[in-house]
């Protein structure tokens, strides 16, 4: 999965001791597992979304220290700690100035929670496979591998762009703010990086009326792109900043929501509701029904400007807010809730469905959707596709239960291909590896099966790591 | 699976090549399935539920080509294809008028969009093992391939008669308007074929106030029967009807509704919302409320009438309406949503879930109801049945998801047998040795695992495959 | 499983001739589940929740007759045989006066309809395994088993006390009445049994309005603690009740709903809807938001007197009206449906989520929100833990299931132990072995995944047979 050409860098794409990492345990799916995980384990890694800072590779930035590159900012990590009673604040998470060893001290004396978990196997594979450093982790052994870690990053070959280069990242893109002037991303594009790094449009917080900033955004939206407070003003607005994204390279265009309800209207309605909103007297089915218009006016968007739209729905955010408060979003206390996408998308879809080009991934985290709703929809929509597991279900089985639940409907070819969504750097070629070693093992037991042939399934694998991705997502 | 009795029929039922193809690929576990599964692979076939119509049996109607076969009229099939980008037009879907070479030629150069799909499945199986046939499609091999099912075609032995004999099917029941005077079936009744075919009674449309036909269907209804314009008149309308269909052979009356939700009331309330509805003055609710009713009433008819009554549930239909406007229902944008049958069918199950003889078979596409509420209700009421896997789950690892999920708090017995529910002739005998083959794949596990006895399975499977079928459906 | 020391008492440690059971068929993955499983396979057990009477132990009550012991207390056994045809009259459910032999025979003779069932593989271990009866039971063997069966329950070593100390139970919880003055535990404690028999506070009918008992059963607390007919009197009884069952050694409180919606109010407002509800005057929505309000008031008392809070949500009670009139309660007929815990919890985790010491356990029979739901939850407030799999998930299959669905995102320190919630005395080696069989097979295809090491696999499931209840429900 790692280039090799980093002298510094540990060998470890030969399939060796551990080589047969989450291959299945019957010897013969296993050896036709590990023959069509072969023919993919060192493909370039393209990865259409996630959420690596743009301003990293751009500037090469050093990671500064083993807690804050595998602690501090991975909500995964401090969520499992958080559980078994070490406070946030310990951990250094919402800008909390904390002594990095120490907060490394708290999660490596706790390394035995993550047994069995999708983080503890990135991390074992982070420290064994990307920064090459075997030791096991525990209270003893914090402090040498706290140093050992330190001294890694502190080597040329573990800056970011040289990671990038050993990773063959072919395509990374980032999530970004709309009114972001993307200036790192023409750095990059001009620094010579033998890969891509592509913004993403990602409007929330302009769209939804409930968002506590939305005044201030849509203010400042209107500001930006001087174009008057009216509900015209307000999507010329957005297509003008589309057009910019589209201008440095973005390809897609990201929504995150709770509720992947939509609403169709009249333009006078919209206008007249946008009015309503921006008064403040909207009620609270009003601001929803504004929320849910906007997704079917970012299909419309969609439709004219090419952007692929993106649908992360069903979490419920910020559950605790006694966390918030003290902690900022995205501390770990968001969870999944029951989805519809059928009957909420289905306004959309009777608007934009059919439309030529539209490309619309639907992300899902309620995994009963998979059979249910996702695969039999993007087997038929022509726009519509079926999105990868996400977030609690970024891991060995549950992207096995969501092999068997869409494949017998949609085939393999109504798939976005492997997404990370990440923002923890050093993992990406983990997940990427796991989900190849996944779907090996997937198409293997089809194979020993007599469900398709083996040449077939190489066929498969071959498309499902990269073409399949660059033609979801048109990059 | 086949009969060997026609000399132009390829031989299928050996466990060869592809014999094992199902089974799991741990040596034990596939030696005890492959054991079960040859107790099974040749036994007739019973089919209560499906859509094949009686004319192709009564009047012997030669398929025309392989387009209109395997294609045209298989929205599994269309549907995917038309999520790839393929215009329904040029499939032939909705009457339009197609060179079926073509047509085929669209289907045969994206074959690889069904592998590892339940329809990539049956059609290599009919190819196959049905018209034996053995070459893989692609756009190369398409002219081919069309020539050889054509010819094949224009074979007496490749008639629905002739099949339906080879493919040694016991009972065949169709689904039938209820004004249906069943002529083909007493036709069928009076030619001498070695098995039988029933109607099914499938009245929707005249419960309906929401189906856009239902007051000419209605007016209808009372015609045919000489009945008033009363609730006791459409009552004795549907009774009429009903008492037809059972001297024509039915055993059962079929149900296809979004919302199980049921809802009991009064004579008097009954006939009250009945001349708010004749009188197009209903609200959504009471409308609701009358559908809900009219399944009580259906489940009272049964208990008096005898036929099984089946619901299958959860089903939003015509999802697309510029699709159902060009092509028609059953054009491929049918998808499920989540279901509800505890509280839903309460109403109903409280007036007659313990009647003697009552027979109620409940399928579902939401498969999150088979261990919480399917199996459990079946488990308690002596008229619940479990229906087999259904539509998006006709597929051998949704089957096999079905099993895990039911067995272990209804036993085997509660189940219904397996149903193939469809109108693709051709594929009848795969679909049957799909579930047998899975059937015997859980069995093994559960055998190997020593959680029942080998014995035990056998006898487990020799009764789901015609026994089961025959008693719940009261063959 | 079983303590050797009885000479009467059948072996049934040894891995023997089915020794194997449960374990996965691919025989590398076999061998290390065994070697997991041979780990633990005689640690005691320790039961924090169920439903033994604290009577049985106190008076070392002899059983009367195996069809009271195995059928007609059993509602798993009893709702089988009753969807089969049985009345349930036949069985002795209700009270109703029948031959227990009778019984037995209606049982014995349909013990084909539990093959594959969890509680034909409970009734089964514990015929071989605790009863020492080799015969397969069936119409002709009924007699001959009754009597070996009544033979056994007619020694010394049969009696509860005697298995209680065979079956090495190191703690067992039972269920009881608010105003239990729990004399059976005390006679227990004093009785040198070597184990220890604790109550749990079980308060749903006092908290309850919708309960058809709640006006006496509240007027009768508040008459057992003399307090006044306030909100603030009724607070004080619980506490005071609740003091009670600590002092003879409680460690959990447990809610049985159907909604696990919460509600938090002022107190004011909260004073004022309890004089609404005393009136009879409440509404539905008012008798659910105090019904759920009371939830809240009772995680606050958790936190106040440490009483571990268990929530056993999901189940629609009594479906079938007539089958309640005439055998009450607990005759079969409770169905699970669909729940949301993260919406409906979040007022009560607001409150209290990040409380020290609160400790509150899950327990669902839709096992949807597995993955979904409470894995995330418990993954991040140290307050939540997971319940194991209950009812109808008390099962091999669905524990499974279970593990596959929460490990990824939560590991395994988030989980309460095995529960075994049962009344059925003699089954509990047979259900705590079946988990401990399932954990060691999950554990070791994890090992032969690579997913973690057998050492890592060997110290997590030493952990979670005795160490891990005994942490969450602080025995």
């Amino acid at each position: 999965m790692l280039r090799q050409d980093s002298p510094d860098a540990p060998s470890s794409t030969e399939v060796g001791p551990d080589g047969d990492r989450l291959f299945p345990g019957d010897p013969s799916t296993r050896a036709i597992a590990r023959a069509l995980y072969e023919r993919i384990a060192d493909a370039p890694i393209v990865s259409p979304h996630g959420h690596v800072p743009a301003e990293w590779i751009a500037r090469d930035v050093p990671f500064t220290d083993p807690a804050s590159l595998l602690v501090t900012h991975d909500h995964y990590v401090t969520r499992l700690l958080h559980a078994s009673g070490v406070d946030l604040d310990d951990l250094g998470v919402g800008g909390n100035a904390v002594d990095p060893r120490q907060a490394w001290r708290e999660f490596a004396s706790r390394w035995h929670l993550f047994a069995g978990t999708a983080s503890g196997y990135w991390i074992e594979d982070e420290l064994r496979h990307v920064l090459g450093i075997d030791a096991t982790l525990s209270a003893e052994t914090a402090d040498k591998v706290y140093d050992a870690v330190r001294a890694r990053l502190a080597e040329p070959a573990f800056r970011p762009r040289a990671l990038f280069e050993r990773f063959a990242i072919e395509v990374l893109a980032t999530t970004d703010d709309p009114l972001d002037d993307l200036h790192f991303h023409d750095e990059i594009a001009q620094s010579g990086l033998p890969g891509r790094v592509l913004p993403t449009f990602r409007p929330d917080r302009y769209l939804d009326p409930d968002c506590s900033t939305f005044d201030s955004d849509l203010a400042a939206l209107l500001g930006a792109t001087s174009q008057p407070g009216t509900f015209d003003g307000y999507l010329s607005a957005l297509r003008e900043r589309r057009a910019h994204f589209i201008e440095h390279g973005a390809t897609s265009a990201d929504h995150g929501i709770e509720d992947p309800a939509t609403v169709d209207m009249t333009d006078d309605d919209a206008r007249d509701l946008f009015q309503v909103i921006v008064a403040g007297r909207a009620t609270a089915r009003q601001r929803a029904a504004f929320r849910g218009h906007m997704l079917v006016r970012m299909a419309e968007m969609s439709v004219d400007d090419g952007l692929v739209m993106t649908i992360h729905a069903g979490v419920v955010r910020n559950h605790s807010t006694a966390t918030l408060r003290r902690f900022g979003p995205d501390s770990g206390h968001d969870f999944p809730r029951s989805t519809d996408f059928v009957r909420g998308l289905r306004p959309l879809l009777e608007r934009h469905g059919l439309a030529r080009g539209l490309h619309l991934v639907l992300f899902a985290v309620d995994e009963t959707v998979y059979s249910r709703e996702i695969a039999p929809m993007a087997s038929f929509y022509p726009s519509v596709f079926i999105g990868a597991p996400w977030w609690f279900l970024d891991a060995p089985d549950a992207m096995m239960r969501f092999r068997a639940a869409v494949t017998e409907s949609a085939g393999f070819s109504r798939g976005s291909g492997f997404i990370d969504d990440t923002r923890a750097f050093l993992s990406i070629p983990a997940r990427h590896d796991t989900a190849r070693r996944v779907d090996a093992s997937f198409l293997a037991r089809l194979v020993v099966e007599g469900r398709i042939g083996e040449q077939t399934a190489g066929t498969i694998i071959d498309d499902i790591v990269g073409p399949q991705p660059r033609r979801v997502f048109k990059l």
